[in-house]
């Protein structure tokens, strides 16, 4: 199965201790989309500038993804700067400039809109259910979502979350949007607004699972080095849905499958700068880092 | 195999969003041990105060504690003051007064000296070391520290190291033990200190353990109540070499066994004040919990 993904194409320019980059390829739905297809084909909808070279959109055709979803409008690309210090846990922002993603207005192409599982990517909750509209009867709708609109449009995107299978967010908003300091107490308020999985993003710690019947915790792959972290929720995401429509299955079993090809691209993604790790990345590379994952978790039971 | 542990005995006073307690009884040593108790006996070194009441020393016997190495000298018992908030990861101390603690110079009766698993509590690393002088052979060595020690007496810590075998610290000790803020490379500067197996303590997120070949990640339980989290660390320890010295067995698979049964014990301790949780536990609680760890982490490898 295919996926629909909307979301933001950007301009990084990032500073880390370890170097830094200027107007690299990123954006959510860039970062999602690459690494989505290393398991299934991507529909991708998002607006770019006159400023978007056709070296990057020829990068994203090579990795099947359909970029006809793409528009080019008037203007310059959404770009965004910022820098992490050494604990690398959290970007601070120095710049963003929203530029052609102001008065982005995603349409869906007619062929796309089949489309059974779609990816939200954190856009404005009204966009993201005007994309809802457009497609027909999805199977999996999963959607992503920050702060800012948790604060800002709390009631449009209590409105979209109705729609919505399986939420990712991380733990800070998770605790935002149920308004609620315990972890688990917050998810289980959280599916209540109508995700039937939430999937808490808990960064360098990993990840963890809340459905109505079971709970699942993933961590962060140990890394001797972790060079850029932008993306890596993204990333994350990508592996997650790509892992979930190549097998067309949404089972607890193959949720957490799903959920561990999801670090395992976010902890590759974090090894350089942009999506260039995502670049050289194969199939088989992949496989190794979930065996190892599991050698990372696995116990023995006691009798 | 019977455990010596050598630690502190404390009166705490602890608030949290949830309620308060007066003058409870708390210390590493304390926790410590009734969390190994559930394993195996132990042999507690430590010091009290006049002040401290017969039935404190009357619980700890009835749960196969021996503390024949319980000193009593006059003055007071050792008190920490302290407040968590409500995201409950650091407690804020308000006061400590040392009390007996002060002079505290640990002697180590006949009959412990021939103790095969030792485990030398948050103390001075110049006392942890004399401990270690008092024992003949021990075949495990296990030892806690602190940013205290690790700014203070560098050079000490760096000398016990050299003896120790398990060192359990937290992420941000690990990080100013090794000067190294990437956690894989700091973890394998501390296993060149002289550990050869390193647990890295992460409160709500788990715990990670590293050896020269192995690496192991375990959750945190995920609780809907975490009332006190004062002695979640030293319940860790408890529960983690009391499973190992009860297996007397160190081998990987024990040992990652072992860090599972810590996090169980130290989820229990942490949904009341002080350590009565562990008053009305038993063994077959903390063997359902150990295998809600195992559906809480377990998922599927892929061909």
């Amino acid at each position: 199965m295919s996926i629909l993904a909307v979301g933001s194409i950007a301009f990084d320019s990032v500073e880390t201790p370890f170097g830094k980059a200027e107007d690299v390829l990123g954006g959510s739905a860039t970062y999602f989309s690459v690494a989505a297809s290393f398991f299934t084909s991507v529909n991708l909808v998002a607006v770019v500038g006159e400023d978007f070279p056709a070296e990057h959109l020829e990068f994203l055709q090579q990795r099947w993804i359909n970029t006809a979803g793409v528009t080019r409008t008037s203007g310059r690309t959404f770009r965004w700067k910022g820098s992490y210090g050494f604990d690398l846990n959290e970007a601070t922002t120095l710049d963003t400039q929203l530029n052609v993603l102001t008065d982005f207005d995603p349409q869906i192409p007619e062929h796309y809109r089949d489309a059974k599982y779609v990816f939200l990517g954190n856009i404005d909750p009204e966009l993201q259910l005007k994309v809802l509209t457009q497609v027909v009867r999805p199977q999996i709708v999963a959607c992503d979502s920050m702060n800012f609109w948790i604060e800002g449009k709390r009631d449009a995107l209590l409105n979209t979350l109705k729609y919505v299978d399986i939420l990712l967010i991380n733990e800070a908003e998770v605790r935002q949007l149920a308004q609620e300091p315990n972890m688990v107490k917050a998810a289980h308020k959280v599916l209540a607004m109508g995700p039937t999985t939430l999937v808490v993003k808990q960064g360098e710690y990993g990840s963890v699972m809340f459905t109505a019947h079971s709970v699942f915790s993933a961590p962060a792959y140990p890394l001797e080095s972790v060079f850029d972290p932008t993306g890596a929720g993204d990333s994350f995401a990508g592996g997650f849905m790509g892992y979930l429509s190549s097998t067309n299955n949404v089972s607890d079993e193959a949720v957490r499958q799903a959920i561990v090809f999801g670090s395992v691209l976010a902890s590759f993604n974090v090894e350089e700068f942009s999506l260039e790790r995502m670049r050289s990345l194969d199939i088989e590379q992949i496989r190794h880092r979930y065996r190892k994952f599991q050698l990372l978790t696995e116990f023995k039971g006691v009798d």
